[in-house]
């Protein structure tokens, strides 16, 4: 069995991890921290976990998360370079959910999320854990940086335009992006409140989002290039809906893209994924066909001769966090990929 | 022409003031303040408003209240109190949409309220704010206090079979009610989140709720009675909607009630009411019937012989708050009790 | 491994009886039977079984069900009766999750159903599936008959106080229920559409609901009484949700009662049931803690000396529906209780 | 008073021109059509209206509607044209809600509504309906096609840059569109019901909309061009709410585009519409901004420097339906434009 602590367990990225850690064949959860519930019955803050654990919260102790065999950190950005180098000396496997280890471009780090690396030679060790493009690396690492929600999306949309060279303007993308609420966090925030969502819809972050300079670094990593996608667009909207995550994506064909069966390629590249789901030409990918699941779906349209629109949904709490990083998990324990991760989506 | 000042005009209520207002033929909405956000235009807080108006928040001074003809305090709990002595000095009507001037009993306002009256002469004066119970002690009031919402509903739901004496068991009332999230008001909460509060349902507030004590005072005087409903029971509930409150009344008919058209004698009680509908038998009132409008409606059902229940339905923030404040205005002001009310429910 | 076939699998209970079955490690489901899909991919009809299942529609042919060790009817009210003799006798075990087999009361049966029942002697010799309180007949059954969601929630929610006599006025009691939209099942009605019933609440069946007749014979079963439960009254609501339902229910208790650690009598009659959560004195639960489980949970007020108001959350697909039914079937077949049905709720 | 006769009464376009037209000073409406619905009161079937209106459907007789100053078709596409002849001979104008006075292209019309056109004489002299780009126009009109709900938002937040020449490549066009459920009209359906489009997103109508060729068309109208827009790319997606629309418009800037300051440019064209609002530089709209209410609002981002972003929200009931057709109706009777349409967003 292998022993995992949650450190940062009291938001949905946490109680998600534990949702489906607790149901593991292979894994004990062995401590889950938090600053300010230490102490608490885990169950008495999360009803939905009575009857299911006994676990109660913890003051983060290095010294305790070095018995561990895996540490996820689910946490703000900044926490986990802190603690990181010292577990990692230790032998213990890092899993991190927040950004601390996604972005390899130190100045993007700086620019975005307001802070300097604390661990920059880690940083080079570390592997991006989007395991469908990167499964080697991530099997042999010892940190792993769990992809955002947004680029899990756009990288495994884009991987096999880009994989293969000519078939698309590599300037020409536009990404439309939707997001149920639960992407935000577990927060008290008037803007996020029932009564100001609900019923409602608006684009967000439109001066710019996080995981811009993360997607363009993942794009340019698929395709081999280092300076490319300079013109890209993204824009998120805020869907009233709990979970689920729907990007919506534009791309300019080359005269060989148009004349390349595409749905083969798609198919063809995912075709021993068992998390990624390339659906039949036309079909329409609602996100509750994955709610609580840990698949990403994708199809493709081509309204015009020269346009390609790829449409990925997927769970943002599970593809798009815990459930990839218990994959990235399985991976760096060696056991299968898929192990406590083949739960079916909720429908309705 | 009215002038109307709005104190605290940051909240729910505040801005559902402002929507009836800003179209009532004879008020202007001379100032609207707000302790944070003073110096700000009200439409760049509420897009909603762009176009509508150039109001800009103002802080609270005295001084240029006792300039309005009519003062609404849409603040919490315990504000009104404050200034209401100094303004009804001044000529000022007052209308408080807080609890200050609802219970007469002073040791249930300190109970539940926790804090102590401080006017409490001003308070006997002072006017419960049913206009369709208590239309001519309003018309002739300088102080109204503005009914809580579940109280209107339950109020104006068992009015027509308490001032016929006999028709029931007074002490077998239970209040099973429910309410949109918007009757939390306008604050960061984390229970109130989208990602906590849409998809499901739960009671609240069962270790007794605020309005209890207004409830069972408002039915004895209806009644005409002093000490009677102790029994009563009252349990509401949180439903993922934003506006609408639904209140399903229990009640045992004594062999008399059992021998009465109830139908009927709801019907003739409220044939004069505009803003109270009395629906047919068997009707099945929904709070969208109702969503942005000033009226409540009323259905009856009799599943066995001796219970009979009553099913009311109003928007929280209109009949139940905003809306009714307007209509006590109306009385106050000697206008027609119905001016600026007229509006029809947004459906769907 | 247990073979089984589900009759109707194109409504929401055939839908989930999928999901679980899929997951449940002593079962395979061999044939899912649909008259206006045979010949259709499953996971053409339900994308978010794509990946999990190559099952296909077929014709209901009884042969083919005969080679089933188990049948779950997922139909409408009247189909299971037609074939359950024939079934029976070839050693196949049912689970009816409609009607057919809920009421021992004929008459009950074609007044509430409209239609007369067509194998009355197999109808005596079936088993009303609560397991918490049935558990030994449903072990030795051939035909069960899956209980309605509200009633589970109804008789779970009193059988405590039922089964010590005296404690309670068995004539007092108001089930004031609340369901979300699912419950209505998967079918194009205008009432049900989401323009129509979101952010909107309503009571319905205010004329009476089949749910009556079942919840009066199931209290008296507990109770072991027979005519008791006449004044029973038993409103629902819906609420704009997908999933849950939440019944409070209010019990008017004798002296006796009144006198009784009704709590601890609630968690000591519970406390092996491993679906039944009593939750501490003066919790809140909420639909969304059940979410896609199978748990039930109850809480306990006493507003009132000598009022109690118990609540009870259940979901109403797996508890109050497919979630029992798998229970049912692991009982009748030897296997452990919990089998396929450990999965914890979706929150949020 | 304006009389007025609105055909096909009992769909939301209809009823939302109730709610309007019953509010409106110069107007009376007279009758309302509906062929399964003759005899029933209006308030009958929609109790929002309850108290407010007496109306009751009627059969459509042709000879009942000549007796009208306007008629309303808020008709499936094709009746308007049946019955438009008869009546403009007898002085009746029209504004048709459904797509018969839309395009002026037949061929396009055949192609996506699948029907030929019966009286083209007529929709050569019928004008669009779009006030703020053909006022002049429309104030002469018998015949006004009310735009569809998509190319309303389209083409006012477009226009600014079409009737300057060279600001944009007009062939880079892409509108990833959002709707509310409320668009798909009043209709019993499985997929619009609540249980399945509840709390999940998703794109539609990707093979082609029919709101397509109309956006083609009327961009090349205020273009001043023909065969433009060749390649415009147009994705609409389902939003779990009832009402609201967003359209997210992508477009390429030529090198004067991206010297221009087009925040301004905007505000200068819109500065006298009343019903359109440009929002300052960054601003996110909100669908909620418009709920019910007949305001369009638009923002601007340039996320690259030759990369424009639109954004534009409306009510699709409102300014994209019935308050639109209001609007029109207005004109063509040579009333203030804004009579009856001030009616300010319902928010929360």
């Amino acid at each position: 069995m292998i022993s995992v602590g949650i450190v940062g367990g009291t938001g949905y990225t946490g109680v998600e991890l534990l949702r489906i850690l607790l149901r593991h064949p292979q894994v004990t959860v062995r401590m889950l921290t938090s600053r300010t519930e230490a102490g608490r019955a885990v169950a008495d803050m999360f009803p939905s976990l009575r009857g299911h654990t006994d676990l109660v919260f913890s003051d983060l102790t290095v010294d305790a998360l070095k018995t561990c065999d895996v540490v996820f950190f689910a946490t703000p950005h900044g926490v986990a370079m802190k603690y990181a180098e010292d577990l990692v000396a230790h032998g213990v496997k890092i899993v991190d959910l927040a950004a601390d280890f996604r972005l390899q471009n130190l100045a993007d780090f700086e620019t975005w999320y307001g802070m300097k690396h604390t661990c920059p030679e880690l940083l080079k060790q570390s592997v991006y854990g989007l395991p469908e493009l990167n499964r080697a690396h991530i099997s042999k690492a010892n940190v792993v940086g769990n992809p955002g929600c947004y680029p899990t999306t756009v990288q495994l949309g884009l991987a096999p335009l880009l994989k293969e060279q000519g078939l698309i303007d590599l300037n020409s993308i536009i990404i439309d992006a939707k997001s149920g609420v639960s992407g935000a966090g577990r927060k008290a925030d008037l803007g996020l409140s029932f009564t100001e969502s609900t019923d409602s819809f608006k684009a967000y972050a439109v001066a710019g989002h996080r995981h811009h300079p993360e997607i363009v670094e993942g794009l340019n990593r698929i395709a081999s290039t280092q300076t490319e996608f300079k013109n890209l667009v993204f824009v998120p909207h805020l869907v009233p809906m709990i979970r689920g995550m729907l990007s919506t994506i534009y791309i300019d064909l080359t005269e060989q893209g148009t004349e390349t069966d595409l749905q083969s390629l798609y198919e063809t590249f995912y075709q021993h994924e068992y998390f990624v789901d390339v659906m039949p030409h036309k079909s329409v990918p609602e996100t509750r066909s994955v709610r609580g699941s840990n698949m990403l779906r994708i199809a493709l349209y081509q309204p015009q001769p020269k346009k390609l629109v790829v449409v990925v949904v997927q769970d943002n709490l599970v593809k798009g966090a815990a459930g990839q990083a218990v994959q990235n998990m399985n991976l760096m324990c060696g056991l299968s990929e898929q192990l406590g991760l083949t739960g079916i989506a909720l429908m309705p």
